[in-house]
């Protein structure tokens, strides 16, 4: 039975998190739930599920949620930091799933893997802003990080088995986007509607926008980079829009191992809970017959920038990625918002990167600082 | 240190076995070479590896082996069905190679699992014929079989790390081979020269003709179907023109697991040697920008009756795979010696699956009778 303390409980993997608990109540239970605002859902998960302990950001939500629960429900309501460290390090909890959104979600992740539990990290931020901070410190622990991502699940999938064996080298396999085959012209022509309507995967605005514009898989690399210790050398890019192999492996003697399958976060989820058991599901099954062509192309790094950015942070190392990665969430808000043209994004996130001073060894306060300071400079580059 | 008895020493598997064991001096010694007729081969062997013993089929051939030899060199050299049994089960060897073609390969095979060696296995007709005997012996004397080709050695790749982990499906992947697209009509014109053409592979002329036939398909399911204890309904064939991916494996949870590459025979017997450590090659490496296109489609079963046929003698088990298998190799025969056409091939195997006795549960002795009824049946038929 594995316990768990889901931060961000009420986000997209929050909830396929809590589905998974319910179908194998066998296997999970939940000892502790962190949401930031989506109060009334927590208040439903909670008398669903149950937990010993339930944190918010402030106090005012945490005062709200006790008044949507049941009088005489036995459970620790907390809130601020000192409330979600309590819940990633309850002494009940064995796997942390880490699903809270942006830099808020690092904190507790390593308090988590300090206080001995195992982490299903699904924040990105958190992997590409810090993660060889997270790296070091669960290997100090002796402690695992399962990712709850397509990508990093698939190549995890396929390093079962293989713990002894090196890898040469990995490809995650990139849709290529909406905007895949244009030139850089008809880049400068591309609307938010466009950029939002992303032809595999269905997720959230900040993330299809990255996919658009490739950072994503530039994210990924530098997030490959930690979770499978791997050089920047090691990691490769292919686009494959039909996103059927969901990345792939090549050992020393040449084989490849691929993870494919239907589009299907629940997947990657539920794999990183159920490991190394593979969990039975009724989820749709590929069928080599609806996809008769898989394609491969390589990305077109001279019209989508973004990808040579992050390569470029990953290649400089220390705190140049947490430098682009909050860079990158100010200039695609600013797109979100009207304010910056697509291709305006990896101008600004260039500019950004070359201002903020570089720290080549950072400790998780210069991450915090490098972090404010990057998102400074890119508003004011706006 | 994996001491070594290879069983078909001077035949293409053995002699890729003994490239590896030169490469990898510190993990491989030779104890034992067996070999049929190549004995001008087997003594430039012995006189390289240095084995404890040598064993070839009759005495004239361990006679003119040992005049090959050089005076004072210290080997034992045997030959006849003891001869084979003593180096199977030589009590130094830990590993033996089943690179034996036909029949004949399958009692040393047994002699060795029954001794507590592994096996490395590519012998295909041991494993279609008598897939089931052995996997209870090596299940009961708790050894392994690692399989040497590469559908099977793709699937076993694949299921690293996964033994908790049942299988839902696997995926054989075939070229469809030289006459892939044709209609019935069309396929009663080729020609041996166009059948002996393999887009992909190059191979022995028997499973080359098996590979047009896509009977070599149909063997290889029934291999599946031991090597990896499935139901017949659990192994699928999924025409792949280019022959990269080598085989799928879908799990409980609907991820699947794929193992691609070159077309390169080297890697699966490395695997088999290596397992569960990859040894570091200098094969070419695959690129997917020369592969832009992997392409999937139904195998034929009305065109390429001999699947349907294998699949029938797999639904049926007991003695039918190895009457099938028998028929087969004397029809492939034929059609080599110009007494068949293409289309005659299944026909003659159908008729000799309804004309010999079926036997449901078979000892080795069964096997032995059904194979040589089969063959003298499918004679008589030409």
């Amino acid at each position: 039975m594995k316990s768990l303390c889901i931060l961000g409980s009420t986000g997209s993997i929050g909830q396929n998190t809590l589905r998974i608990v319910e179908q194998f109540p066998e296997l999970f239970c939940v000892k502790a739930l962190v949401a930031k605002s989506n109060i009334t859902r927590l208040a439903e998960q909670i008398q669903r599920f149950r937990p010993e302990m339930a944190a918010v950001f402030d106090s005012n939500s945490a005062q709200k949620l006790s008044q949507l629960l049941p009088a005489g429900l036995k459970i620790d309501i907390l809130s601020g930091p000192d409330g979600l460290k309590a819940a990633a390090t309850l002494g009940s909890v064995t796997l942390v799933v880490g699903a809270m959104v942006g830099a808020a979600g690092l904190i507790p992740v390593l308090d988590a893997i300090t206080a001995g539990k195992d982490i299903a990290l699904a924040n990105k931020e958190t992997r590409v802003v810090a993660g060889e901070l997270i790296k070091k410190l669960a290997r100090q622990k002796k402690r695992s990080i399962y990712p709850v991502d397509s990508e990093h699940s698939a190549i995890f999938q396929c390093l079962a088995g293989e713990s002894n064996n090196p890898i040469e080298k990995i490809y995650l396999t990139a849709s290529g986007g909406p905007f895949r085959g244009m030139n850089l012209n008809q880049l400068l022509k591309v609307t938010k509607t466009e950029a939002l309507n992303h032809p595999n995967w269905c997720m959230g605005d900040k993330v299809t926008i990255d996919s658009a514009s490739m950072m994503n898989k530039g994210l990924e690399a530098i997030e490959a980079r930690w979770l499978f210790d791997l050089s920047p050398d090691q990691i490769d890019v292919i686009v494959h829009p039909q996103s059927i192999i969901h990345s792939i492996v090549q050992f020393e003697d040449g084989s490849m191992k691929a993870q494919m399958g239907i589009p299907d976060m629940r997947l990657p989820i539920q794999y990183a809970l159920g490991f190394p058991k593979r969990l039975k599901s009724n989820f749709p099954r590929f069928n080599f017959l609806d996809y008769p062509k898989l394609t491969f192309e390589k990305p077109d790094k001279q019209v989508f920038k973004n990808l040579s950015i992050a390569y470029e942070a990953m290649h400089k190392g220390g705190n140049m990625p947490c430098i682009m990665n909050a860079a990158n969430e100010i200039t695609v808000d600013a797109f979100l918002c009207d304010r910056l043209s697509f291709s305006e994004m990896p101008e600004i996130i260039e500019k950004v990167m070359r201002r903020v001073a570089f720290i080549s060894d950072p400790d998780i306060n210069d991450y915090s600082h490098s972090d404010s300071e990057a998102r400074k400079v890119a508003m004011s580059l706006l």
